[in-house]
């Protein structure tokens, strides 16, 4: 891309028309600035594949020009790309302390080394030409911040993700006056958070779910197990000071759990009297009316602590009738179904649960509707670009802009990969840059491609039949075999009849070739191929991947 | 079983702690009636199935006592299994015309014949010691029934489903005064309807979709387009009726959408003033704002119309901007991804689209709390088997039935198969019969079971790879090979160097096997796979499955 003085570029890598993968480019001149950099998780039809992360191409082709990667806060749609990133990339990273105590850990499980810059809300960065501003914003985690971002062509506000809690747990409420301020002086692009853009009114404040906690305490007689997201500092928080003023101990359980309850003790987003927490191995000595267990599982995913409690198949907690159980969370969207058969095995296990369908029991940690038209009121920005956000809700957003007076004009849907540029007047999509998918499957970073998962596919549905047949090359012959060898077909031992005559039409389909002087393997290959699968076709309507191999002697 | 007389048994066979499969046998002496033969749609874990029957073999093993199949209503969750039940047991179905009316259809295609009886609500019918009456309810579709059975030993009421419209759209209310009558002589047991258990309040009258149809019609300036479930003639009697109002001509869309409405007018559960229905042909014939399609697709169903459309993938509608699209549905548990899916695309063609999250565009045809009290309340029966739900909605139900008063241990929470006895004073479960699922794949019934399907699990997350090695058997040496095939693994050509690694660790298992005389075929295989299965995990943490063949020259 050729420079483009008195112009800045934005680029989204990922975040636009999907949740997760937020990364978005400001590129002005030579210098390149990167917010976010994240993870997302696969969608269904991507079989076998552990994480996806935004392609970086750009970055790399340009990696002389990138200053920084500076983040708003420390979700792994927001920093889960990071471990991949910073293998290839060099760069110093901004965040604030919660955010890179969170990363820290991650980066240390992937051996990454990494030069990283706390800031604290309310302060200002220079990255080159750029003036970064970090503003306090509430959302489901800790020290989560917006930026403001002057450039020489203007001013950019990303408001990362956020809500507007005007009761904040901490007390730490969202800096309205930072926003009022930028508003006046007057600010070029409003980059905003489109997650909840679909909802009316205004996300409840995070001190609700304490008022839950509170009447669900009061009610239960034993164990209370709450399940939540390991990173939602503040509804850890209040579920021990629920359990203080019932005077419960709290045995902590989960790795992720674990984990972000230490760096939140130690860097002190997380206040614990003295003799609360105790080792999950001494919940045994305490009555049952003492204890709170709290765990990760919310999702309800398979491996998680409060799963293996509910399949009666984790190694220390075991649950019991009497117990109850509080799910803080909502289901992600394509969890629902693990979430529902987490509930049912906890009720048939005898526990009380309570989820979802109750209210209070979870807040989103996104903006409603009425507080996105408060944030672009307080900015006015020129332009708008709507982020993180599936298309509907980019489109939604787009549509609440226009009732609060936007042009239509000013408002850029973007699809990853597109170069919005903008001088102090004017905006537009001027081109498109490398973006995609890079698929994570165990140690694989992108080795699994579309004709992979293809693949994958067809042979989750129907399974896969082997044809092995070894051929005499000198006589064009068949030495051994055809033999037949099947998975995730049918249930051979009952299926004995389909699979003899299966072998017989391979072996026609042979005869036939041979008869035919057909001598090249490809073809030999493909008329095995089409006479069995048209064969199981007709007997099953299934369509499996058959897999001829020919071997020579 | 042993013959019970004065006892009379209920054996649920499907439709206990799930949705869906709902099925019930009640058995008197040597006498058998079963309510309802539905089916249930695959669980994620259930790869390549297309569908899930409830397993028969105790009516199969009891065959000369079943007097007849009675039906609730004409959804799939209650008649889809009757194809496949009816090839096995021959026996008289009874059910109102539309549920009749829609099963033929089903059955014509499975190319299966019946005896199909068809009753009015209100009627009564003896079969056997049973008397069974067939009561009005409201539900998402027409001609729905609750039923009571007269039995020796008590009457069993068993609600199918329903809700409590007090306006339903063809203005045919509940039978509350049968309901209550029954109350009045007195009830054995109570089967009702879970599904909403979980919802406090009322459910909505269809009649309020029909008020956000005019609000949307009145504002639409072109096309409108309605995605709905082809079974809900009252939705669909609202759409056209709306149509008219804005004198707009009104084209249907999508296979089953058709046959149902076709089945529909003919039976007169539809009324369609003439010269409103046009072919799909003709919609260019008219301007925009003079047209209506309603189609199928409102679960984003990849073959179905509406996502054809929105994938610009269908052959007669093309989504242009200006276009209405209104999803009156609500996603069914599991298929919330592909309805978003669905949304989006819509969106990104220009369409504007009115779904979910538009509050009054679909009601639920299940009765929440305050109805099912009410139920409750009317029916006053001495002992109560909540049904049609999954385990946490079974609880909840149970829940509210002893807020109402009714002692805990009337309630019976039962898995498929148990065997729950009643005499006129008592009711125990006292054992239980074979019951499970059926899976259906294409043509099979019963012969994908849990091997192929953890088979097709592992295929489906890291693929496969096949090892073949011809071997001379006199010489115990390599004829040819190894060579290695892999499908879902990895992209081979980018990976070269991993699978010639790959097949020189078989290479050395297999000489290490010939070195210290390990002649067997199942040792060497073993072997094979141990090598090559910790090779690859050491070097992608991946876990394909390892298939040796070996072939014999």
């Amino acid at each position: 891309m050729a420079r483009q003085p008195n112009k800045v570029q934005i680029i989204p890598l990922g975040g636009m028309g999907e949740i997760g993968k937020n990364m978005t480019v400001i590129r002005y001149d030579d210098e390149i600035i990167v917010i976010d950099s994240g993870l997302m998780f696969p969608e269904d039809d991507m079989l076998g594949i552990d994480l996806v992360i935004p392609d970086i191409t750009y970055l790399l082709d340009n990696r002389d020009l990138v200053k920084a990667i500076v983040l708003t806060h420390g979700h792994e749609d927001h920093i889960g790309a990071l471990p991949y990133v910073l293998k290839q990339l060099d760069v110093p990273v901004y965040g604030t302390r919660l955010t890179l105590g969170i990363l820290e850990g991650r980066l240390k499980e992937n051996g990454v080394s990494a030069k990283l810059h706390s800031v604290k809300p309310g302060d200002q960065v220079q990255l080159g030409s750029f003036k970064i501003g970090f503003i306090r914003v509430s959302h489901s985690i800790a020290d989560s911040v917006a930026l403001s971002i002057k450039t020489p062509v203007g001013v950019i506000v990303h408001t990362g993700d956020f809500k507007l809690d005007q009761t904040p747990v901490d007390g730490k409420v969202t800096d309205f006056h930072k926003f009022a301020e930028l508003g006046d002086q007057g600010v070029l692009v409003l980059l905003a958070d489109s997650t909840n853009a679909e909802r009316p009114g205004y996300t409840q404040s995070e001190k609700s779910v304490g008022i839950t906690f509170d009447e669900t305490f009061r009610n239960a007689r034993e164990r209370i197990i709450i399940a939540s997201f390991s990173s939602n500092i503040h509804r850890i928080q209040q579920a021990v000071a629920t359990a203080c003023k019932y005077r419960r101990k709290v045995a902590i359980l989960g790795r992720s759990m674990v984990n972000v309850v230490n760096i939140a003790l130690e860097l002190g987003y997380l206040n614990v009297p003295e003799g609360v927490l105790i080792d999950v191995d001494e919940i045994n000595n305490y009555p049952a009316s003492g204890i709170v267990i709290l765990t990760t599982g919310s999702q309800g995913e398979p491996m998680s602590a409060l799963t293996r409690m509910a399949m009666s198949d984790h190694k220390k907690v075991e649950i019991v009738p009497g117990d109850t159980v509080i799910i803080s969370a909502t289901p992600i969207p394509g969890n629902e179904k693990l979430v529902s058969r987490t509930i049912d095995y906890l009720f048939r296990q005898g526990a009380e649960v309570v989820y979802e369908s109750t209210s209070g029991i979870h807040v989103s940690g996104h903006a409603s509707q009425e507080e996105l038209k408060l944030m672009h009121n307080l900015i006015r920005p020129k332009f708008f670009i709507p982020v993180h956000g599936e298309y509907r809700h980019l489109i939604k957003h787009s549509q609440l802009a226009q009732t609060l007076g936007m042009p239509k004009e000013n408002i850029f849907i973007a699809e990853n990969g597109q170069t919005i540029e903008f001088t102090s007047e004017t905006g537009a999509i001027t081109g498109k840059v490398t973006s995609g998918n890079v698929l994570v499957d165990g140690l694989g970073v992108g080795d699994v491609g579309n004709i992979v998962l293809r693949d994958r596919r067809q042979l989750s549905q129907d399974g896969i039949l082997i044809v092995v047949v070894t051929m005499d090359k000198q006589r064009g012959q068949v030495a051994a075999g055809p033999d037949i060898v099947s998975r995730g077909f049918v249930y051979v031992r009952e299926s004995e009849q389909l699979m003899d005559e299966a072998k017989e039409r391979v072996k026609q389909a042979l005869e036939k070739c041979e008869l035919n002087g057909v001598t090249e393997w490809a073809a030999i290959k493909s008329n095995v191929r089409d006479t069995l699968g048209k064969y199981l076709y007709e007997r099953t309507r299934r369509r499996p991947m058959i897999l001829p191999i020919i071997m020579e002697v």
